[in-house]
């Protein structure tokens, strides 16, 4: 049986949804395990209260149907109509369709309108057709996820370490940022990641004190600090966690604003309960922070959800109200970053349990100095 | 004297169009020179007739202001509701807001709706605001390119011939098709490109014969092509080139279709002009492989424009009227495919000069014989 999709469907029910449309490829993918990269091109999941098709480009078919769970695979060539399609096969599922749904937060304006225009001709019928957002119902199935997505995290997150632990063995005094990312990027090519969660970010120095500074040709010094930012996709799972360390030896405020951030990034992290606010977690971190008198340089969120993407939910910021549950999945990551200064985040990435919870990611966080 | 912008409010002048909101990471570089990565939080970039400003998240403002060249950057952190400072910078623009631009092919529906409810809410105006899509206007304006831009992409042209070079040097039996493509991505890295065009496509043998192959595990032998076709992207702009090199002494018939590929794409490239018919290119260098009793085989379109990405418009297919003008810049890249035998494509891009066109790219076109 397919958990997922009863339980949209389900909903659908509750709702008298007639149609839902999808074709953000994460959420595809999530619902049928087909992974695509369409660009401009349309792969969509159509689900209808008891029915549901894959649609995709003529010459993805073959892909997705040995990769999919869909047995009702329909498609388009360059040359036809996407939408008349789409609106087609839909209409034989159902006569008349008064309610469809869409993901707002993906779907872009020009095809919701499309698919809008292409219901309204197919139908042919003199009614109007209300639409309106699931995005938020299908990050809240998304949010807690199941066993398999989990194991499937808990291996990126091995690669992530060993990531770091390449990065870090190719530190010497004169390589650049770059070079590093180069490092790290194909060594983790050889072992089978065709993707990383985002660019890898290694900087040196002041240089991380712009949270999101870009990696560039700056040399490395002897006695500064390295912050990695890195994760993989794999899978179709992704991993995040970040690391400072110092290259030879740093200075005594650096390593005070060092175990300022490891401390409220430690403290957070025992806190994680089923049960608690998310917006809780970041408070409590943020207060270790402050304490220190450092409050004004964590300019950003706790951390952010991850799953098939380093960027879902749930947020943990502050004003969140979202009640933490077993299987919700997310980044842990203060950091304080002081401008021409100093920079240091230390991030894992969680699974919320019936405890508390587990991190993806195992690197010891004490400070590491490489002397070399 | 910022040129896009000027073009952007005459338009927007001619068309009564009060605010323009525009938040696709690669429009928001072309008008303001600051390359983001937002993910879920929004940079977007607001232009009225008279004035414009930057919208970035609070930890994005140092580079924004390093990077762009826009006076006016507005911020929001994590806790604020970025649609209401939006709506409230540009209410202080411009009093009466009646009608706005988006870009419908890139703005989800769910911003659409926020930035829309917020002009609403904040203009407390008894009025209907109407909105509409401006992406074909800035599409049309970003086909013909600056001087600026174009300098930019001879310097991505350098680096993308010297990639190919880097490539053929590292050529020797028995290496794999993904060796080669690390090393060429690690090399350019180390030389500050830190994202490629594309994938990097390094194919052996019969392999270059799909045209949409895989670099593999696929190892090199004597007397076969080599296929590269790689690009880098280099302040923001894309380069794209394609050769086939022999490795070894290859058959007759081998030369022979790579002889003819060369003759469609040098004869293409010399009949650029200003004012002819984008589809003209593509008959013209279809002719030369139809009249060699290959047409079958080049069974793609011969160019794509290229700018800040390797795939914008104009498309250069048979069918398509765009007139040729000076700053538009694609590729020239015919092909032949034998499906099982043998793969040869030639690919240089161009941009169109007063009197015909320049190439970004110069490595030599007659075969190139690596003997090893």
């Amino acid at each position: 049986m397919n958990q997922k999709l009863t339980h949209l469907q389900n909903y659908m029910n509750s709702e008298s949804i007639d149609v839902v449309y999808l074709d953000n490829p994460n959420t595809v993918a999530y619902f049928t395990n087909f992974e695509s990269n369409p660009h401009e091109r349309i792969v969509a999941y159509i689900v209808t209260q008891k029915d549901h098709f894959l649609f995709v480009p003529a010459l993805e078919k073959e892909e997705a149907k040995s990769q999919s769970n869909v047995e009702n695979i329909y498609t388009y060539n360059d040359e036809e109509d996407p939408w008349k399609i789409i609106a087609e096969e839909t209409s034989k599922l159902v006569k008349k369709i008064n309610y469809f749904c869409i993901d707002e937060g993906t779907l872009t304006v020009e095809r919701y309108n499309k698919l809008n225009q292409a219901f309204l001709e197919t139908q042919k019928q003199d009614h109007t057709i209300a639409s309106n957002d699931i995005g938020s119902i299908i990050d809240q199935m998304r949010v807690v996820k199941t066993q398999d997505e989990i194991d499937k995290m808990i291996v990126a997150g091995k690669l992530a370490d060993e990531a770091l632990q390449i990065g870090i063995d190719s530190l010497v005094e004169g390589i650049t940022e770059q070079e590093i990312v180069a490092i790290i990027d194909m060594e983790m090519k050889k072992r089978g990641v065709s993707e990383m969660s985002f660019s890898t970010l290694v900087l040196f120095g002041d240089h991380a004190a712009n949270p999101h500074g870009n990696p560039g040709d700056r040399k490395l010094k002897q006695n500064e600090f390295v912050l990695f930012d890195l994760g993989v996709i794999y899978n179709g799972y992704a991993s995040d966690v970040t690391r400072t360390i110092a290259f030879g030896e740093v200075s005594e405020k650096e390593v005070e604003v060092y175990e300022i951030v490891k401390e409220a990034q430690r403290t957070a992290q025992e806190a994680v309960k089923p049960g608690m606010r998310a917006g809780e977690l970041d408070q409590i971190a943020r207060k270790v922070i402050e304490d220190a008198g450092y409050g004004k340089y964590f300019n950003h969120r706790l951390g952010h959800g991850i799953g098939k993407t380093a960027h879902e939910f749930p947020s943990i910021h502050g004003s969140n109200e979202t009640i933490l549950e077993p299987g919700m999945c997310f980044s842990i990551e203060p950091g304080i970053y002081i401008p021409g200064e100093v920079g240091v985040r230390v991030e894992d990435c969680v699974y919320v349990t019936e405890e508390g919870c587990e991190p993806f990611t195992f690197m010891d966080k004490e400070l590491y100095t490489v002397i070399r």
